[in-house]
């Protein structure tokens, strides 16, 4: 089963990457863009086929290891 | 308007972040991870209200900025 994990900064959160891309568009001449946030994005391949398992073992995952919850929040989507 | 710009490395790029985490994970002991990729998402707020235009601008900048080509490919997704 293939999953997908966002991993992307809490609002308020400084995001200093956000700002040099937004930085660099303008640069480039690109107008009209207001705000320029980044985030991850993490793919996984389980072997666990059941939906319901999966999803609570990549919420563990992302407490444990693939998301900073102080300053982070994650979603997590099955491609079922 | 919001736009959603995936970044992913191209299949067969080496990918040293998905390889440390799925690493890290295996060391936690999550069992059955078979594969993981890291790849970016970059949140964009645009003045333009017209999707068509936003589409063709926001596929410009992923040529010349948001991602290497080369190695990587690009999704856009825009919240209408």
């Amino acid at each position: 089963m293939k999953a997908h994990v966002h991993v992307t900064l809490k609002p308020g959160v400084l995001d200093p990457q956000g700002k040099a891309i937004h930085k660099a568009l303008s640069g480039l001449g690109f107008e009209g863009v207001e705000q320029v946030r980044q985030g991850k994005v993490i793919e996984l391949e389980l072997s666990e086929t059941d939906p319901a398992r999966a999803r609570e073992s990549l919420r563990d995952m992302c407490e444990k290891l693939l998301a900073n919850t102080v300053i982070e929040n994650y979603a997590i989507e099955l491609d079922v």
